[in-house]
């Protein structure tokens, strides 16, 4: 039986995956609609800032305790990597409207889609994580991120290889060129989420 | 009481953080006076040499020590983060060198005063680090170079829209781009530093 | 005495650094004859393939093992670092054809020489990992590494110093800029393989 303490870091790392679910929904969404506004920018920037909060709480729920769940490290490392993640989704945002870019192409389009996706598949490893006979299905999940990790590696390739050679002025190729690689990066930081929470499991094991 | 190589340990990384500090000063200098030439290079370089050494030092004193003060993986950790911030400071330097811009701007400008300010907690931070009961004064300097962090982030984001607004200059636009990016990454590596010592601190606990 | 299964820890070891090796070395080739086509790629990316099937037969090999060799994590993460350098070399590789550079300068070259004696001594360190008696062989490899890492520094700069003081076109710059950036940051993998086995030896000593 888990005592009252280590209960509380689980409800913690559930939370701040569920709030960077969130901000990565609300991107997809952006993403259809285009509006990367003044208005927009403030909301998810509110998810974020949330986040913060959380990950703030996380760190004090360590000071206070004896006790913990798994190591001291990994469970900051954890909480700093889905922090990460929503920080990534926010940078991307925020950039989309500091270059003006409210077109958004099919390729960020499939990007904003396979973010959603890490994102929700790190919020169902989170959840398990509280019981270690989960241990097969939570590495199913980081398997399931890690292939959605190589389909954006794929997709990154693809859209800078099309922007190179169907544009010809230098700034729109550089705005873009890092849109699609913050985009690719931001499914990097879920899988690294992914890969923290694998070798929690390993040590455990 | 912490025995004689114990202390040469906190002796040593206070050494190595007070060398990055005069690198960040020295570069704040640079950039106030726009004198980004080759003397000015090879004395950058100099302070960045001499912290090599120091961290090798640390690496020696690690081979030879049997019992540390805190997790030999830390204190290689913590070293080689401060060692990354003269990295940092050297290579946006020889950038500004590289791209000849002789006419370091006021985001520039900003930038250095924040990095001299990061690199002046985690002085602060590290000298205290040899006597846990400072663990608080300790976290109130992390804490701040955390919201310089934050600063630093929000000046990239307006140093980078207004650079695409006013310029149509695309070399100009990839050049400063990096400099400020680069700058941006330098106040990020001081506030891994922070998170190194925020950890170490925390598992003392 | 090792046990079988650790000694099988080094076999995966050595099998993995070779394979990255190779395609250090098949890298090398396609720089000197400038054949980056879909055929060079596909046999890049067998080799990257075949890595990630080793990296994923360490992780189950940590599952399913009780005593390892050394710390879980490190063995996680040796195993980890050396398939980034694959994933590099890769990258880089796959971009060349992407950007259709089929025209390797002799920058590009220095690098790859580089990157190929790197993974040499990569190779050299982890082939004597199972026996600590050979440490300070072991660490002079690390440092050899490091000294590249230095040389690929250097030489990022005088390769990216020329491609702005030669060219006036802003494309050509954005693609060989980011190739030689990628190959410097490949050399930088390399030495943090170089940093993990170090920090391995320090932890045994």
């Amino acid at each position: 039986m888990l005592i009252h303490k280590e209960k509380k870091f689980f409800t913690l790392f559930t939370e701040q995956a569920e709030n960077m679910y969130k901000g990565a929904k609300y991107f997809n969404e952006l993403v259809t609609s285009g509006k990367f506004n003044e208005d927009t920018l403030a909301i998810m920037h509110r998810i974020e800032h949330e986040g913060d909060a959380i990950s703030r709480e996380v760190s004090e729920m360590l000071n206070r305790t004896f006790i913990t769940p798994f190591d001291r490290e990994d469970i900051y490392m954890l909480s700093n990597n889905i922090d990460n993640v929503l920080d990534s989704v926010d940078a991307i945002t925020k950039r989309m409207g500091l270059y003006k870019l409210t077109q958004p192409d099919h390729h960020l389009k499939q990007f904003s889609v396979i973010i959603e996706q890490a994102s929700s598949s790190i919020v169902d490893a989170v959840k398990l994580l509280d019981n270690m006979k989960h241990s097969s299905r939570i590495q199913a999940y980081c398997s399931e991120i890690n292939r959605l990790e190589n389909m954006s590696d794929h997709l990154r390739d693809i859209a800078i290889g099309e922007l190179f050679e169907k544009n010809s002025d230098p700034i729109f190729i550089i705005k873009w060129k890092e849109i699609y690689e913050t985009a690719e990066n931001t499914v990097d930081t879920c899988d690294y989420v992914g890969k923290t929470i694998y070798s929690i499991i390993v040590k455990q094991a």
